[in-house]
Parts: structure tokens; C-alpha cells; sequence
């Protein structure tokens, strides 16, 4: 196994449709409304500190570090985010404002090595004494994906010899080799950036260390423990008790489910998808199988989102999956995404791609609002926001989105990830095109001695219609391997205008092998009537209630539609909802027939069936809302 | 308007039925029972503290106070329990030990009248100066409804005493008067206390104190402020902001919602309804209905209980009751049958007698195991143990009842209003005499110069047959007032077995106004279907879903009957349910056909309805829940 997205992914261009308009809007409004934020120039929202703090951490200025301890790790994603903005699209003007950066990042990084504002500022003689809580490792991978990327973008290698002169040092630290600690990060991250910066630099130390980090991760007697001792701390502190929080309650091939913090779990997931896709290791990839059957099919909202309490940014257990507690914090769906990417190249297997697919529709769109100047950092699937200005089990539910946020992780996390969504549409394995998501676009493979470009048009996820036009300069023999969504009940495949007889379904995929001609087409129809879903009976939340939705795109219910009182309408299985537009969110909508329950009398309790009307309601994509007006939202519905 | 409660409520005999043996188990196991909790004498309890703390304020015992900071309240209440309990059936050797209690109150009473062990001990000249947050206000006057209760069982006015003397130090403490504090207690409590001392001595600076300490609250300079501002605080902690916490965001009679922690609402209210009683205050009566409406008709569980989340252990907004998180605190519903009384009291309405059912029956009943020796302070209507282990907005659910509570305040709570529980059933008014309550028993009333019997014969709640009989020595004119409850919709009345010719019903009560010979007999019949309720479809949580109700006892549904994954199940608005017994709990149960839906495949999400089997249930009384095995438990199932 080996990992060949990176040798095609400057050459996939999105021409249109919604992924490149989130593109584009994380270009134009996004990556120049957060270098705002980063330098605390956004009117009315809490400020960021965190170019601020590299100053100070380059002896610059003066001052106290300010804002969160991984405050560093915003510049990183903003970064990261320009790099995939620059391949996609040459902009002098933002590559020179990056190179500035990345010559302060330079500035700040000391004689040996060391890289983080935080320590450097206000703690230099306490360095890595405290992995589990503070996040030195952490920060430290988001610049070392930033300089992949930016390296990988520009050519420009200054902050990769950066980040490789901080890799020494922490190389130097921390290892299974006497005299090094054999710590690894409270908050996973560095794992899967070292794994990148090893594609780049075919560097064996740095898969080495990666392996180390992942495989050290949980081992006894506890790094986290003794590391706590040692700051004179009681290790039992009860947050951090059995240590799930940070997924280091069990080395990582013993883990069975999914537990602690959602994000940092993903990232671990990742990671440790990636070492299999380096090494090989099938035990690790079982892990990998067993995680993602639990994540997936037994704690995974309906919008993709995941991490169902407050408390702890995390995961609790199976089918405990309220709508309106939801954690489902846009970065865990986002290392989500990427978990399924690495999935994906492992072994393209449809359920990598559908849940993929199901989260970046809905869970991360959902998180930047249309215009790209609000976020969302929580993601619930119910909102009244009289309910959540009153109960305090709501108090991290934000009824709208919000300008930026004191632990900003979300916002440049969803630029990151949509400025390079064109990374996740293919794989290729041999003489293998696969392809994941469909959106209007231009690729260009590698098959052997051969060039294929490969076009996509397509209005899709709107759209049911995706065509393939293949280019080549001679016909070519190679497989096309065409997703077929699991949501999609009936798919049409077409080869130049005529069905295939007995179409070949490996994993999901259809499988077109053949000799390639310039020009020819493949014609893929995915019907997308308005569909009802039902979650797995076991989960209490959703028993008894319905969620829309229609293609990859999960429904709801606002307020401003349908009226207040959104639990007091009900929706029949068999209720018929047609697509339309709405005007203002310039998107497409459902309308079909409910009923409501009405309030009678002022009785609090009856012995009296509650009567109904019937009411025309109207729901829009889960990611589009709060567009319009703030207000209540839903996205399960009782069945009635 | 005046309280005739008083003058009767001697005279009032359980003879029968599940009030009286609720009543007998507090007398023969509660009061035992929590005699060892006080002494810390209960193996794998929680420990009280209580007895020893007094001792060590007494100077009798060196050491520290330990427990809450109102641990002397759980004494006091301990010998209230124990005067009703000595009304109801004599105990010497009870009553000798009461009167040891008693002494050492006394010798922990200070020569300036003072009283309460936590200051005393720990920081004596920090008297009165944290009104908000301590509780000798409170203490004082659970203190002072032990002394009139124990001064009526008998006659014995030590503690009455000792409480008149307390009180007098209170009174050159706070009032209007240039000198005096204008405080009143963050927790209320005193203020109903000293009214039910005024009933007893007569003395108007009672009346007078209880008025002062009601017409303060929430006026402006805010108490509260000024004090924290004398201790150096700041007044604008979050937690106290608005004060709506304590019920004095406002004076009482701008109020207009129920705000804040429920208990102390609850006390609030009752002592406003006790003032309207002793003054005929028009304003203040219009206070208490609105506030009644607020409370009963938008922010009580249907079981009575109120207080819908653990935060603030109280009161969010109308409609806001889930089930699962809900806190509906013992002491809550038992603030809300003492409010109910004063109610009655004032003017005898079926509205206030039915919420006092429904929650003694209820939310009441279910704060205590049926062998009396465990409690829940916190009575959720969803439970899955599995669920609140998980979540930590669940932190205050406790899946099974517990021995004691380091926060002990419900355990004995139950207990004196069990062991009271006669008082609740009647009332008077001049030639009428109001029947609340249908409970088998005795009861002799005072009208005019005569003496009027009036046997109950019955086994309500279980069975729908209620006979009066009436015992004169000659004949006498009265009107017997009986509640026909808003749950029975066809209620039948005979007087000596003949149908009454239009029947005269004034605010919900029958009313059979004639000239009563010995022997006379009403047999009233409210018959008992089982039947299905529904909450107003504003209820977000209950919206779409049925209770079992039959007579005043509403019913749920526990995994030992229906096993596991509850929310799996749901009824149809017309499933026949029958009454049958339970021979483990030997009580009226009910069985009848529901449907669970089947977990066919381990998807999570499908776009297939699921299937459905159909399965017979079991709901036993809600009070009753867990005294079998631990489990899921719901009292609202999906209709279907």
C-alpha cells in the first residue's frame, strides 16, 4: 500500500459547482477575513493574539502571551489553508503576506530548534513537562503540515527547513532510546504531519518518529502519570481519569471504540491510517476497520458530525445521540473527512467515501456560514434558542453562527480543508482511477507512461447527472471506478450513450474497465428523490422521527419557514416533498405537506388526542441554515 | 380568610390505604432509619454530621462542624416527622428521645438566643453577614415548624421556647427599623415558619416578621449586593446574577413566573399564601394565582414534580420539561402540595386539590423506596443507567434510590409530610367542610357548637368507590364539599343511595348542602379507565408521545418488565390497557399491546422504515419504579 494522492493532487481543478464555491469563498472571503482575525483586526470579535504572540516570541515586541496555549496552531491552518489557495490559484500579494509569516515563524523558532510562542514567552525553562494538557506537539504538526503544503504549493522549502530543524530537536527529546522521554501529545496532530513531511522528505526518522508517538500512545506505566508526578500533580485527577479524554486509556492497538475527545481522535485515527498506508501493517489497519465500525455505524450524527456531549468534546457511548446536546464540533467532522481520505487509499471501499461525503455536505459546510464570515463551532441538529439561553446543559450551543471565537480552531480548519477539497474527489491505485465525490472538474492522471485527464461535469450534489469525458493523446487501458452512493437506490451507468450489460460492483464501485478512447464518455445518473431516513432504532433520541434528505444533502427545518414550535409538527412516511428553490439562499429547497399539533387550550396535561392541521412545510439544507434569521431549527422530525 | 386547618387537623385518622401505609412506614422505618442517619450510624451512608455538630456547638464535644452548611435543618425536620408521628400514635420511648434532641438544641442555643451549629462553631462573629448563600434563616425556621409541631403533638413547649427566643434575637437583628438589617434568607423558609408560630402564640411581631421578611425581598438597593459588597465580593457573580436564583429579582408582587430554585420558590409561595390567609391581602392573592398558573399550567412535569434542570436545581423556561434531565427535586414537589394546602385554604378550588394529588401521589411518593429506607432526591421520568453514567448532563441523575445524601434535605422532607399527611385531606369554611383528598379514615370537624364524624371508606387511589358516612348526635345542617378531580370524566354521586337531582358543582367540588342525619352515606364513584395523556404540544420533549395515567397514579414503563432499549417501543393513542396486580410490588398494574421497533441490520441511518413487532407491556406506578431491579424507566413512550 502506498499513498498516491499526493502525486496527483495539484492537478484536479474544481470549475464549478458548490465545493468550488466554498473554495472559492474560503479564497476570497475567508482566508483575507481571517488574516484579519489572526492579527485581532476584526471588529467585535474576540481577539486572536496570535501573530501578536509570535512577535513577542521572536523578541519583536513585548508582552504577555495571550489567547489560547495552541493560539500558534491558527496561524499553522491559516497557512496551510494560503498554500492550498496559491495551487489552486496564483496570488502574489498573499504568497508575499505568507512569506512574511513564515519569516516571523523563523524569527520565533530558537537556536535549538524549538518552535511555540507560549513556552518561549511566559514558561521557556518548562518545556515539554506537560504533553497531556498543553499542546507544544500539537502546534508543532500544524506548521509542519502548513510547510508541506506551502513547499508542495510555492517550492518555497524556508518553512520546511523550519519545521525539519524542530523535528530534530524533537527527535532529540523524545524516543524509545535511553536518556529520551517516551512522551507522545495530549492532542494528537504531529503523527499524521510527520507522516507528511515524510512523503516529502523520505526521511525514515520521520515516520519513525510518527510510529513512535502512535505506537507509545497508552502504554503502561503512563507517560501522562508520570509526567503528572513529576509536576508534583495528582495523576488521578478525575478529568483526565483512565485517560480516555485523549484516546491513551489503552495502547492504540487495543482500543476497541471510539472514546474521548472527537477531534483528537480523528487526528489519531489518521494518523494511524496513514502509518498503515506507509507500512503496510494489517493488525494496525483492523484497528483502523473496528474504529470506523464504531464511529460510524454506532456514534456518528446523521449530518456526519460526531461527538455527542459537551462535556469533554466527545464521544459517550453507542446510539446516545441527542440532536439538540450535540457536540459535533466542525473540526471532528473535518478529521473525519480526512480519516475517510486515508480509508479510502487504503482500500477504496464505498463506506469510507459515503461517510465522507456525508460529513463535508453537512457537518463541515454547515460550519462557516454561506458568505464565509460566521462560524459554527458547535453543530447541533435541534435548535430553540429559548431552550438554549435557559438550560445550562445548551451552554455551548451558540444559536448563530459567531465572527470568531476565543478557541478558534474551527474556522481556519474548514478553510484548510475546502481550499483543498479538490484532494479528495480521486484516488488512483495501478492501473486504478477511483473515483469518491462527484463535482463539476478537471484531473490529470499518472497511469503509468500514460497522461489521463479526466473531466467531470456535473451540478451535483443539485444535479442527479454526472458525466466523465476521458482524454488521452492514444487509447489507453486503464479502470474508471465510479462510487455508486449507498444512499442512491438505483444508479444508471452509461458508456458513450449505451448501458453496460451486467455492470461489475467491487465495494460499491462501479467498475469500467476498458481501452480508452479521446473523448469518451461516461454518463452516470444517481436518481435523488427526496428521500426518508430513519436512524437505527436503538438510538433514543431519533426513534420515532424522520430526517430528510435528498443526494449526499441532509435536511432541516427552520423556524423562519415553518413557524415557531417546531416539535409541535410531525411528518408522515409516506408525505410527498418536491424540490424547489428558495430565492435568498439561492439554493434548493423541499416542500411537501405536514401537520401540526395545535394548542387548544392553556391545559398543560389532557386525556384528549392533541388536534392537527395540515401545514405546508418547507426545510433547507442542514449547512444552509441560520442564513436567513436566527431562530428554532430541527432536523428530525416526528413521524406521525 | 383564615386558617381553620389547625382547628382539626387532630382529629384526623388514616385508617387505610396506600397514604396510611406510607405514613405507617415512616413512623416504624423512616424516623428509626434516619435516627441513625443523624447519629452516622447508617453502614455505607453517606454520613449526617448532624447530631455531632450540635453536640460540638453545645461545647459538649470538641471538633468541627462537617456536613452543609444547613445540616441542623435535617434535626429539625427529623422532629417534625417525630411530632406527627406522636399525633398519630403515641411512642414514649420516641417521645423520650425527642425531648433528649430537644435538650440538646437547647444547650446549643446561645445565651443571646442565637442558634445554629455552623456558625456557632465555626465563625462565630460571622453571624448574619451571607445571607444569600448560608442558610440560619432557613435553620431557624425549620426549627420553628419542629417547635409548633411538637408544642401541638404534645403540649411540651421546650422547643417552643427555645425557638421564641431565637426569634426575638432575629427580630433586633433585621426589620425596617433605622439599626436593623434589611436582609431576608437566600433560602426561604422562616418566613412560613414564623407564620405557623404566629398561629400558636398570637404574638403580631411574628405575623409581623414573616411579612417583613416576604415584602423585602428583591427590593432595591438589592440586600444581597450590598452584603457581598460588605465582604468583600462582587455582587455580579454570574451564578447570583439577577437573582432569580433566590426568587428577589423583584418584590414579590411584581413577580410574575416562577424563577429559580424550585424549593425555595415553593416555600416562598406557601409562606405568601399563609400571609393572604392571615391578612386577605387581594394583591397578594392574585401573586400566588399567577404565579400557581405559571407553575402548574407551564412548568410541572406530570408527575408533579417542577425544577427542569440540575442547574440552579430549578426553574428554565414554560415548556422546557425533559424527561430525562429533568430535576423535579423531592423537596420540590413536596414545596408544591405545601402551597397547594394554603391554596385550598384560601379559597377552595379544584385546580390547587388536583396538582396537590397529582404530585403527592406521584412526585412525592416516588422520593422514597415502598420499604422506606432509600431515596431519590432528584425523580427523572427517563432513565437509562447506561446513558447517565455517559453523559455528563446527567451528573445529577441517580438511577436507583440511594440511603442518605451528603445533601440530605429530601430523605427527611417525605418523612414530616407523610407522617402529616392527615392534614392535607380536608378543610373547612364556615358550615362547609371541603373534601381534597379520598384516603380511608376518620375525621371529626368543629362546626358551629357541633360535632360532626365523617368516616372515608375506600381503597382510592387504587379503587374508583368512595363512601362517606356521616355521625351526628343530632341532626345538622352542612354542606359537604367533595372534589370531583379533573382526571375522572364522568363522576357519580349518591346520597343514601339515590342519584342527587342536578347536581350543584362550584369550582370543581360537589357540593350536597342539607340536613345530615347519623348514619348518612355519600358513595361517590370515579371511574377508572386507564387512560392515555397528552402534554400541551408546546412541550418540545413529550410532543408526539403518551402517558398512562389511571385515577390520580401515573404510570411508566421499567426494563424488568419491558426490557432494555425502551425508547424502542411505542403505543397507539387507542391500545387497551387493563388493570392487574403485580405480586412482587402488590400493586395494581397494567398490562396492555404496544409495538418495538426491530433493529434489523447495524446500520445506523436507512432510508427503510423499520420494522415493527408486537410486543405486551407492563407499567407499574411511577412511585414505585425501582424497587425491583435497576433499569431503564420512561413515563412518556412514543405514540404510534
Amino acid at each position: 500500500m502506498r499513498n498516491l494522492a499526493t502525486q496527483f493532487v495539484r492537478e484536479v481543478r474544481l470549475t464549478g459547482g458548490l465545493l468550488a464555491d466554498r473554495a472559492k469563498v474560503v479564497r476570497d472571503q475567508v482566508i483575507p477575513y481571517q488574516w484579519k482575525a489572526l492579527n485581532d483586526d476584526v471588529p467585535g470579535a474576540e481577539p486572536s493574539y496570535a501573530i501578536e504572540n509570535l512577535r513577542i516570541a521572536a523578541g519583536e515586541k513585548t508582552g504577555k502571551f495571550r489567547g489560547m496555549i495552541f493560539q500558534d496552531s491558527d496561524v499553522a491552518k491559516w497557512l496551510e489553508a494560503v498554500a492550498y489557495s496559491l495551487m489552486a490559484e496564483p496570488d502574489p500579494e498573499l504568497e508575499a503576506r505568507a512569506d512574511e509569516v513564515i519569516d516571523l515563524v523563523g524569527r520565533a523558532q530558537q537556536s535549538d530548534g524549538y518552535l511555540n510562542s507560549y513556552y518561549t514567552v511566559m514558561a521557556p525553562d518548562k518545556r515539554w513537562t506537560n504533553l497531556r494538557d498543553h499542546h507544544e506537539l500539537y502546534c508543532a504538526g500544524h506548521f509542519i503540515e502548513a510547510a508541506v503544503a506551502y513547499y508542495e504549493a510555492t517550492g518555497k522549502d524556508k518553512l520546511l527547513q523550519i519545521m525539519c530543524r524542530f523535528v530534530d530537536h524533537i527527535n532529540e527529546v523524545f524516543g524509545p532510546e535511553e536518556g529520551k522521554k517516551r512522551g507522545y501529545p495530549g492532542h494528537e496532530e504531529i503523527e499524521l504531519a510527520l507522516i507528511k513531511l515524510y512523503r516529502v522528505t523520505k526521511d525514515p526518522k520521520h515516520l519513525k518518529l510518527a510510529q513512535f508517538f502512535i505506537e507509545e500512545r497508552g502504554r503502561k506505566p503512563h507517560y501522562f502519570d508520570i509526567e503528572a508526578e513529576a509536576r508534583g500533580q495528582n495523576p488521578d485527577d478525575p478529568w483526565f481519569n483512565g485517560h480516555r479524554y485523549s484516546q491513551s486509556h489503552l495502547p492504540v492497538r487495543e482500543q476497541e471504540t471510539a472514546e474521548g475527545h472527537s477531534v483528537r481522535a480523528m487526528y489519531l485515527y489518521t494518523a494511524v491510517a496513514d502509518l498503515v498506508l506507509e507500512t503496510g501493517d494489517k493488525e494496525l489497519y483492523e484497528v483502523c476497520r473496528r474504529l470506523w465500525d464504531n464511529v460510524t455505524n454506532k456514534r456518528m450524527y446523521v449530518i456526519g458530525g460526531i461527538g455527542s456531549q459537551a462535556h469533554h468534546e466527545g464521544f459517550t457511548i453507542d446510539y446516545d445521540l441527542p440532536g439538540d446536546r450535540a457536540y459535533t464540533e466542525t473540526c471532528a467532522a473535518i478529521g473525519l473527512v480526512f480519516w475517510a481520505q486515508r480509508m479510502l487509499q487504503i482500500e477504496p471501499r464505498r463506506e469510507y467515501a459515503d461517510v465522507m461525503e456525508r460529513a463535508l455536505y453537512n457537518g463541515v459546510l454547515s460550519g462557516m456560514s454561506l458568505e464565509g464570515t460566521k462560524f459554527f463551532y458547535v453543530n447541533p441538529l435541534e435548535v430553540d434558542p429559548a431552550v438554549a439561553a435557559a438550560r445550562h446543559d445548551h451552554h455551548h450551543v451558540k444559536t448563530t453562527r459567531q465572527e470568531w471565537f476565543g478557541c478558534a480552531c474551527c474556522p481556519p480548519n474548514i478553510a484548510r480543508l475546502l481550499a483543498s477539497v479538490n484532494q479528495y474527489i480521486y484516488s488512483t491505485r495501478e492501473s486504478d482511477v477511483f473515483v469518491h465525490l462527484f463535482t463539476q472538474g478537471e484531473a490529470l492522471f499518472q497511469i503509468g507512461e500514460a497522461e489521463i485527464r479526466l473531466s467531470q461535469i456535473t451540478n451535483y450534489p443539485w444535479d442527479e447527472n454526472v458525466m466523465f469525458v476521458v482524454g488521452v493523446v492514444d487509447p489507453q487501458t486503464f479502470t474508471l471506478n465510479v462510487r455508486l452512493p449507498q444512499w442512491c437506490r438505483a444508479p444508471k451507468v452509461k458508456v458513450n450513450g449505451e448501458d453496460i450489460e451486467s455492470l461489475e460492483v467491487v465495494d460499491g464501485y462501479a467498475r469500467i474497465e476498458r481501452a480508452w478512447f479521446n473523448g469518451d464518455q461516461v454518463e452516470v445518473c444517481f436518481p435523488m428523490p427526496v428521500e426518508k431516513v430513519w436512524s437505527n432504532p436503538r438510538v433514543s433520541y431519533s426513534a420515532g422521527k424522520i430526517a430528510l434528505q435528498r443526494g449526499p444533502i441532509v435536511y432541516c427545518f427552520e423556524e423562519v419557514d415553518n413557524g415557531p414550535n417546531l416539535s409541535q409538527i410531525y411528518i408522515s412516511a409516506d408525505a410527498a416533498f418536491t424540490v424547489g428553490k428558495d430565492e435568498q439562499l439561492e439554493l434548493p429547497i423541499l416542500t411537501g405537506p405536514g401537520y401540526r399539533r395545535i394548542v387548544s387550550d392553556e391545559s398543560l396535561y389532557t386525556t384528549t388526542r392533541p388536534k392537527v392541521e395540515g401545514v405546508e412545510l418547507k426545510a433547507v439544507p442542514y449547512f444552509a441554515w441560520d442564513n436567513r434569521q436566527t431562530g428554532e431549527m430541527r432536523v428530525w422530525m416526528n413521524e406521525g
